[in-house]
């Protein structure tokens, strides 16, 4: 069912389900874990000699057609085994406060999600987080769960899948041909990827973010002062996550931040994250000089309560960068790093988030928020890409990163913004070195200026690149960017574009799974099976649509044309024509050749005589 | 004014004019070239300190407020003097057939376009490609006109801009300060540019192809057997130009291609190719088999008379290149490739667009008509890129190369197709070597097969990198790309992801006009000049009708927030806060101090006290 949420709507009630279009959601439980149930996306074809092909599918129930949806009850926990997890224990949690929903009252109020429940924390001294486990040698059912969700099931459908691992380049990432729990400990233990995955969201389907493992997008929902409703954010969950998001950020300011949060949270099967200091900035009244270190700890215990699963922290903007922006074109463009660069400056003070940064890892690590260290001094710019504040901050980024570690935490880092094609390389190499190879995480970025209303595009082709060069996960940029907020159909086009982006990044790694939904696709194309090639698609229905304009009948969906070129031009069907002809003078001399591969060789060789009509 | 023509009118009546919101139509004419007369776009900006941005304006005189555009009367000549140059003579010419329309008889034949005029060709030993003149040392019209085009102005704009070339990597592009007419002259010679301009198409405005100038982008266009209509066509010329498309190529089939020819060629400001073996197939009924050399000669002859700039010939795929295919996923996806090959294997028998190739050359030469050497082998999916046979007819691509400098013939290479990222930069190099470094054209590269509907995207990003690495022209793909025919939407969004495509990968060689445009957009989005960073967009009206969906009042044109975050959470607000406040503090330490940059750097050395409250 496909909705479109009424805007201002006070409680959500229904949002878009049902499978996409020629797919199915299966689940598969890795032998000896009956717990873990890692859910896929099958894509079945037309012709039986075709197998299907299984995807990497971050929807959650909502497109399971046996799932039962009640937004109210929230989603039932994929990860019952949590509340059997020795070190945690439930405790009663902060008492909501009016300023947590912007002292909203009456009708203007979001009602909380009545799926609400006590929270879980660390007890002290237990292990607690994906990191603790991991250098402790542990491996997690979170670990078994991305483990098998990585490897797409490939053991089973593609003999030849793992060669495909040489065909590509991947500048020093070490992608394993199949992806083991030991794996995944180890590279977690490294602190070269990550699970975000709070305790307190029990609801997640845990994925994992790492150089490693499959590039992941991330999409950015939430309301504004100025726009939208609960009814639309929880929608805009929904509908990101159907089309390929792995992780959505709530970016929501103005009133009822706690309660749409709280409704986000208790239906999404992915990691959400948020910027604390958006809330606590609104706690106070929206001045950043009225922040303070207990206001930000509170929203910090508030949104790790909830199961905020990993949190954007301006630690690294400090005192002595702000200066360094003096000069730039486009200054601070970051939110969360201009409150912090005008808190700084006004008192001439070092940043409470640097200076509190011990505790805040303490409060963190007790839920498992894994740290998304933020790039409050990214360039806004083409002009100011890769300079001494940009690069002044990823250095401390990479002296937090080892504190973070230290204490006990995930972390990955936040990157760029706006960057030329030629820089994008250098900002990757960079940020490998400086965070000790710690995810990197960036939005695009934007390797031109000059195109808004088309800022998915800029931004995608620098997304592919990074994702290429090592970026763990892609920020998604939608058409809106720069001039508005984005409504659902910017949302589905910005993750697609950026599932583009993504997938192009692994194909040019070599990662062993990606290529097999490329090769199928160009099988379905070559011998005209449509529907196939829809559903093969990353969004079958604009596919289909876009075809059938032209050539709207039935018998065309099985015509051995299009209307490019129509029947008479047809390279492919030519092609197809040319083989069986090939086909036809080789049965001729079967007697003496093996095949057409053989005779291509020895006409190659031979100079030669190969279909001569017999 | 804006037009949808109604599909399956008979004669074109009117097309798109008028100019983008916020620019103007300017003419230049340099010193001492009166004949001369160069348009570029000029793009007012709202702060009178912020000086008018020029940009390359390859529309042509339609959005020219002062142009009368008649199309039955064609375009008045941008090349005067070709009336006067010597070695040229008018002849009758070649007499129409009916079979150059496909036997359209009735109300079914489009009429021819009135403006026709006798044909120009090349006297016996006379000087007439830009090949030759350049080979002689001669600077043509034609030359100064491309010359004084590329360099945007940009002498008479910003006194820093030349010192932009040093921020790139250009991977061995030469890539001037300042282009003067010998330089073009000189990559002329050198085979390393083309100016497509045949001398029966003297209303062209003349532009260059090479990998020393700004990358340049290629619309295609054309009616199919299945669909739309010569008016429709126009108006795809037209509007494909006035978003930015360098060139245009005319891929008609069907019924109509000659005359339709006609009213595209007579009113298009930009070279117009075509794929002539379309029209020769046409008339021999659709059957590859009844090809021969004389009706393709025939055909060379036909379109050269009507003045098409540049001829796509696939004479590369030789016999010996067709076994290599079988083993392919998605064989030959190249028409005018399955074409040749069906042809060469049918009768066992060498391409004779190989074997007459010094005749080919020898109609082109007297017409300067460009070659385009087609990949007929070009790959159809990611598995099939770079492969033997790819890779096999660009070696003979080179050889060909060779052959048609020596004939006198200005030569451009077709290139892929579908490329994943990391075997992107290996073709490049391939071709530069392979080709003695004849500009590269290419269709996208598409990055990733599994996205249908949004190949603009997957082929974007490829065509971003490829233009880098040294691609002098990106031929676009549509979002409709192996799904139907583009229309007038698909043509625009195309022909947009393209221009980002070009301008990102000139932006990375360090082409020195490229930051300009960049860099006003930046300075206009951090001073809120909403209309200016409308106005400086690649497509104002989108980016205007975005924003107003938020926004939609006069004052937020002008209002120093946008939706995204509202007034509170505006980050560049609150750096220009910051600015304001810094800047105050300054003052107060005027006196020791010298500007806020040297203070940073002092700052930074003595780790200190610099915006102490005074």
């Amino acid at each position: 069912m496909n909705v479109q949420p009424k805007p201002g709507t006070l409680v959500p009630e229904t949002v878009t389900t049902g499978p996409l279009t020629g797919s199915r959601k299966i689940y598969h439980t890795p032998a000896g874990h009956p717990d873990v149930r890692v859910p896929f996306r099958q894509i079945t074809l037309t012709d039986p000699l075709e197998p299907p092909v299984r995807v990497y599918d971050a929807s959650g129930p909502y497109t399971d057609v046996d799932a039962r949806i009640d937004l109210a009850k929230g989603l039932t926990a994929s990860r019952p085994w949590l509340a059997k997890r020795e070190g945690l224990e439930v405790y009663s949690g902060r008492t909501v406060m009016p300023e947590d929903n912007g002292d909203a009252k009456g009708d203007k109020l979001v009602p909380p999600c009545p799926a609400n429940r006590a929270p879980l924390r660390g007890r002290d001294g237990a292990l607690v987080t994906q990191y603790e486990f991991a250098r402790a040698g542990l491996i997690t059912e979170e670990m078994i769960y991305v483990a098998h969700r990585e490897n797409l099931g490939r053991e089973t459908m593609l003999p030849g899948a793992l060669e495909k691992i040489a065909d590509g380049e991947s500048f020093g990432a070490s992608i394993p041909a199949f992806v083991t729990p030991e794996f995944v400990r180890d590279e977690i233990a490294r602190g070269r990827a990550i699970i975000p995955c709070n305790i307190n969201h029990p609801e997640l389907e845990p994925m994992i973010i790492g150089r490693n493992f499959l590039v992941k997008v991330n999409a950015n929902i939430g309301n504004s002062a100025v726009t939208s409703s609960v009814a639309e954010e929880v929608e805009k969950m929904v509908w990101s996550t159907r089309w390929g998001a792995d992780t959505v950020m709530d970016l929501s300011t103005g009133r009822n931040i706690h309660n749409i949060r709280d409704w986000i949270i208790r239906n999404s099967p992915v990691p959400i994250g948020t910027v604390p200091i958006y809330q606590a900035l609104e706690k106070v009244d929206g001045d950043p000089l009225k922040l303070d270190w207990e206001v930000f700890k509170d929203t910090l215990i508030e949104q790790a309560e909830q199961g905020v699963d990993y949190f954007t922290i301006h630690a690294g903007v400090r005192l002595h960068h702000v200066p360094l922006t003096a000069r730039r074109v486009t200054g601070i463009v970051s939110r969360g790093g201009s409150i912090m660069a005008r808190w700084c400056l006004a008192g001439h003070r070092e940043s409470f988030l640097y200076e509190r940064f011990d505790e805040i890892c303490d409060i963190m690590r007790k839920y498992d928020v894994s740290f998304s260290l933020g790039d409050g001094l990214r360039p806004g710019s083409i002009a100011d890409a890769n300079d001494a504040a940009q690069f002044g901050e990823l250095e401390t980024l990479g002296e937090l990163t080892k504190v973070a570690w230290e204490k006990g935490c995930q972390v990955m880092i936040e990157g760029p913004g706006h960057v030329p094609i030629h820089k994008i390389k250098i900002n990757m190499e960079k940020q490998l070195k400086e965070c000790h190879e710690a995810p990197f995480y960036t939005l695009g970025p934007l390797t031109t200026d000059i195109a808004p209303g088309y800022d998915h595009i800029t931004s995608g082709i620098g997304a592919a690149m990074i994702g290429w060069f090592g970026c763990a996960m892609l920020c998604y940029v939608t058409p809106k960017e720069h001039l508005g907020l984005p409504d659902r159909d910017d949302v589905k086009t910005g993750v697609i574009t950026y599932r583009i982006a993504a997938h192009a990044g692994d194909l040019a790694k070599g990662h062993p799974a990606a290529q097999i939904r490329d090769d199928a696709m160009s099988r379905a194309r070559f011998s005209f099976r449509w529907e196939d090639q829809f559903n093969l698609g990353l969004d079958p229905d604009t596919a289909r649509r876009y075809h059938d304009e032209t050539l709207p009948k039935d018998a065309h969906k099985v015509a051995h044309f299009c209307s490019m070129c129509g029947p008479k031009f047809c390279s492919m069907k030519i092609t197809q024509d040319l083989r069986v002809e090939a086909a036809a003078l080789l049965d001729n001399e079967k007697a003496a050749l093996d095949g057409m591969a053989q005779k291509s060789q020895e006409f190659l060789q031979g100079g030669g005589q190969l279909y001569v009509k017999s």
